[in-house]
C-alpha cells in the first residue's frame, strides 16, 4: 500500500478549491477518470491502481508542515488554511475493480463529492491509475505472448523511480507475471522473488568454473548464467559437472541472456537431454518484449521461462496513456467539453458488459442509475470518505484478471491490433443527455460570443 | 532527498553476496555505471540522480523486518543474516556531478568496495541515475527549444508513480525548467509552483464569465484559461472586463491549452495590445514536446511561456536509457565482457573534457590514475561509506547545468541529431589494459571451451 502525502496535488487544485469556497460553490460534482484512446499497440487495458487511490484518499490529511508550506506561498488566507488543516475527504468513489479489461471512454473511477473535494484528488488519482494500468496492460501482453511459460519481472532497475518499480511489480503480478527480482516488492506485496547471479559474478572469479563452483556451494539448486564467455561451452562444462557430482548435482536451470536465444536454447536443450539432464530448465532474458517472446515461443519450445526488464517496466512502446479526470456533472447538471477532438460525455456513468455470440465484447456506456443486461463494471468502493469494500488480496485480483483475460476474444489476446473485437456503445438516455448538454453549451457559446 | 529502503535490491545481489562471502571473496571491486549508446533523439545526456544515490547509500541499513523477510525466503543462513543486520556500506564513490552533459561510455558513477558491498548497490544506483538522467536530458531539450521562454512542469499526474513525479520535477528544474505544478515537489525541493485553473472550473459555473469572476475575486493576479468554449471570444470578454475594472484589473495572463496555438496566440496578442493590455502574458500548454515548442517559437513570438506535461514526464520518445552497472576491476585486475555488441572497457576510469577549436567536445576516457589536460569530470564524493562532498544546493546544480549547456557546441543545443559534435576517445594506457584483458579473456575462453 502506498500512503501518499496530501500535498501530491497540483497548485491549481488548491487555487480552484479556494475560489470555489469563496464563491459559495459547494455543489456536488462528479469527476470521471477514463482513457480517451486505445493505442494500436494495445488490444485492451487492464485496470489497476484503484486500490492505492482508495487507500490514499481515505488517509488524506494535511500535516502542520503542509499547512506551513501552503501559507508560505502567499496565496491562501488563514480561513482557507484552517479548512485544509481539518480536511478529510467526505465523498464517494465508484470504480472498476483492478484486474478488469477496460476500453476507451469507460470510467475507471468516478468521484462524487462537493466540487472542491473532488478537485483535490485529480493529480493523485490520475498518477496512480494511469501508471499502474499502463504497467498491467503492458505485462498482460507479455504474459499472453509467453503462452503459459512463466514470466519474471527483472525491470525494477530501469523503472522510473522506486514507486514505479514497486507498483509496477504489483501490476505485473496482477497481469500474470509470476515473480519479481526486487526484494522490496517481494516483501511489500508477497510476490515470489527470483534471481541467482549476474555476469559480474562469473567475471569476478579467475574462471567460469570457479564461479559456478562458488555459487553451487552456497546454492546447490541455483540457476547458472551460462553466456558470459561461450554459452554452449558452459553447457558442456555443466554436463561434466553433473556427471562428476552424481546425485549431489541439483542445479535447477541455466539462464541465457544474449546471443541467438532460440538457437542456443535448442542446442542447450538437446545437449542437456542427451546427458539425461531433462530436469534442468532453460531461462531466457536480455532485452525481451512481447514480440521477441512470441518469436521465441514460435521458434523454440526449449525455453521454459522468460525474464523481462526494461520493455515492461517503462511500457516502452506506449509510455503513457491518454487518460483524463473530467468534470461530468455538477449539482445534478450534466457537463461536457465540446471540442471536435476532445469531446466528453456528461453524467455519472455505469458500464454493462456483454459478449456477442462471436465473442465480441459489447459494452454499454450508460448513466449510473440505468439498469441493463450484462455485468455492471463499476462498483461503489467508498462512501462518506470511508472504504466500503476491503482491499482485496493480491492473489484474488490476480485470479480475477486471469479469468477475465482468458474470457477475452481470441484476437484480443494476440499481439496484432484487433480493436474490432470490442464495441463501446452509449445508451439512449446517455445520448439524450449528451444532446441536451450540447444544446445548452452551444447556446451559451453563442451568447458569450 | 529520497531515503530508500535497503531492500530496494535484486534478490540476485544478495545470493551473490552470500556466495562471495562463503567463497572468501572479499577483494576490492570497481563497478562502473554508464550509458552504452546515445539515442539519435538526444545530443547529450544531462547527469542527474547521483546525489540521491549518495544519500541512499550513506543511510543504507537493514531493519529487523528486512532481516525477517530475508530469513523467510529460506535461502540465507543466520551467519549471513547477522552480517546483513550489521551492514553498512564502507566503500568509496566517484561520480560526475549532477548537471553535467555526458556521453556514452563515460562513467556517471563508479563504486569501489569489497565486491559484495558494491554488488548490493546495483538496482538502487541504476534506478536513481537512469530515471533522473533520463528526465533531465529530455527536459534540457525542451528548455533549449523554448529559447529563453520559461517552461513549467505540468506532468506530475502522468509520471510513472509519485517518485517519478517528484524526482522528475527536480531533474527538470536542474535542466532549466522554471516551475512545477506539483505542490509536494515545490515543498520538497524549493521549486517555484505554478497553476491557477482547469477547464472543469470554467464548466462548473453557469457561464465562463461567472467562472472568471470567481477566480479573479479570489486571485486578482490570476492567469485565466480561455479555451474552454471559444478562445478569442474569451479574450474579447477579458478586454471588456479590463475596461470595466480599470486599475483594479490585475489579471497576469491567459492560458491557451488547445487549438492552433500559434494562430490563437498571435490573434490574442494583437487584440490585447490594441486594448493596451500589453502586460497580459500568453501561456501555452496542451500536448507539447520540444518539437512542437520549436515550431511554435518559430511561428509565433506571441507565446511568452510553455507548460509541458506527458512528453517530459515519461521522456516519451526515449523512455529508458541503455544504462549498465558493470564490474570493471577486481583485486586490481581489469575485467571486461567480451561480446561484439556489449563490449565493456576495464578498469576504474576518469574522463578529461576539452573543447576543440571548432567547439567539438573531445572527451578522453582514461584510467582513474592518469592525468591529462582538460577538466576531470569524476569527483570523489564518498569515502569509507561517508559523504565527503556535501549535497549541493539545487540552485547551484541548476546554475552549473545552465553554464555547461550554454557552453555546448551550437549543433548539440538544437533538436537535430548532431552526434558528430562530440568524440569520446580512450587513452593509450586504457587501450593497453583493454588489449591485455582481451587477451586474457580470449585465452580463458579457449581453455574453457
Amino acid at each position: 500500500m502506498i500512503a501518499p502525502p496530501a500535498l501530491f496535488a497540483d497548485l491549481y487544485s488548491l487555487t480552484m478549491m479556494r475560489a470555489y469556497r469563496e464563491a459559495g460553490m459547494g455543489e456536488e460534482a462528479v469527476f470521471s477518470l477514463y482513457v480517451r484512446k486505445l493505442p494500436p499497440e494495445r488490444n485492451f487495458l487492464l485496470s489497476c491502481g484503484v486500490e492505492d487511490v482508495l487507500d490514499a484518499v481515505s488517509n488524506l490529511r494535511f500535516t502542520d508542515d503542509d499547512i506551513a508550506y501552503l501559507r508560505s506561498l502567499g496565496q491562501f488566507p488563514e480561513s482557507f488554511l484552517d479548512y485544509m488543516r481539518g480536511f478529510s475527504f467526505k465523498g464517494s468513489i465508484r470504480a472498476i475493480p483492478e484486474g478488469t479489461p477496460v476500453f476507451p471512454d469507460e470510467p475507471l473511477l468516478e468521484v462524487t463529492a462537493p466540487i472542491d473535494q473532488a478537485q483535490l484528488l485529480e493529480a493523485m488519482a490520475i498518477n496512480l491509475v494511469q501508471s499502474q494500468t499502463l504497467f498491467a496492460s503492458k505485462a498482460a501482453r507479455i504474459v499472453l505472448a509467453a503462452q503459459g511459460r512463466p514470466v519474471a519481472d527483472f525491470g525494477s532497475r530501469r523503472a522510473h523511480g522506486f514507486d514505479a518499480a514497486l507498483s509496477g511489480a504489483r501490476a505485473f503480478h496482477v497481469a500474470g507475471v509470476g515473480a519479481t527480482s526486487n526484494l522490496l516488492a517481494g516483501r511489500r506485496y508477497g510476490i515470489p522473488v527470483i534471481g541467482t547471479m549476474a555476469h559480474s559474478f562469473v567475471e569476478a572469479f579467475a574462471t567460469e568454473a570457479e564461479a559456478f563452483d562458488a555459487m553451487e556451494a552456497s546454492f546447490p539448486e541455483t540457476v547458472l548464467l551460462v553466456d558470459t564467455y561461450d554459452t554452449l561451452a558452459a553447457v558442456r562444462d555443466l554436463i561434466v559437472r553433473a556427471k562428476t557430482r552424481g546425485p549431489a548435482f541439483r542445479v535447477r536451470g541455466i539462464r541465457l541472456d544474449s546471443g541467438d536465444l532460440a538457437a542456443l536454447a535448442r542446442d542447450a536443450r538437446a545437449m542437456l537431454d542427451e546427458a539425461g539432464l531433462t530436469g534442468v530448465s532453460i531461462f531466457a532474458s536480455g532485452g525481451l518484449d512481447e514480440h521477441e517472446i512470441a518469436r521465441l515461443v514460435a521458434q523454440s519450445p526449449a525455453i521454459d521461462a522468460f525474464g523481462v526488464g526494461t520493455a515492461m517496466s517503462v511500457s516502452n512502446d506506449v509510455p503513457a496513456l491518454d487518460i483524463v479526470y473530467k468534470l461530468v456533472s455538477i449539482g445534478g447538471r450534466g457537463v461536457m467539453k465540446l471540442s471536435s477532438k476532445k469531446k466528453t460525455l456528461p453524467g455519472a456513468k455505469q458500464v454493462f458488459r456483454r459478449f456477442e455470440d462471436d465473442g465480441t465484447i459489447a459494452d454499454l456506456l450508460c448513466l449510473a442509475e440505468e439498469q441493463h443486461p450484462g455485468e455492471p463494471l463499476l462498483v461503489e468502493m467508498m462512501r462518506d470518505g470511508g472504504r466500503i469494500t476491503p482491499r482485496p488480496a493480491l492473489s484474488d485480483i490476480r485470479d480475477r484478471a486471469a479469468a477475465a483475460i482468458a474470457g477475452l476474444p481470441e484476437n484480443m489476446r494476440g499481439l496484432a491490433c484487433s480493436h474490432a473485437s470490442f464495441r463501446v456503445t452509449t445508451s439512449p438516455k446517455l445520448e439524450a443527455l449528451t444532446r441536451s448538454v450540447e444544446d445548452h453549451v452551444a447556446r451559451m457559446n453563442k451568447s458569450e460570443a
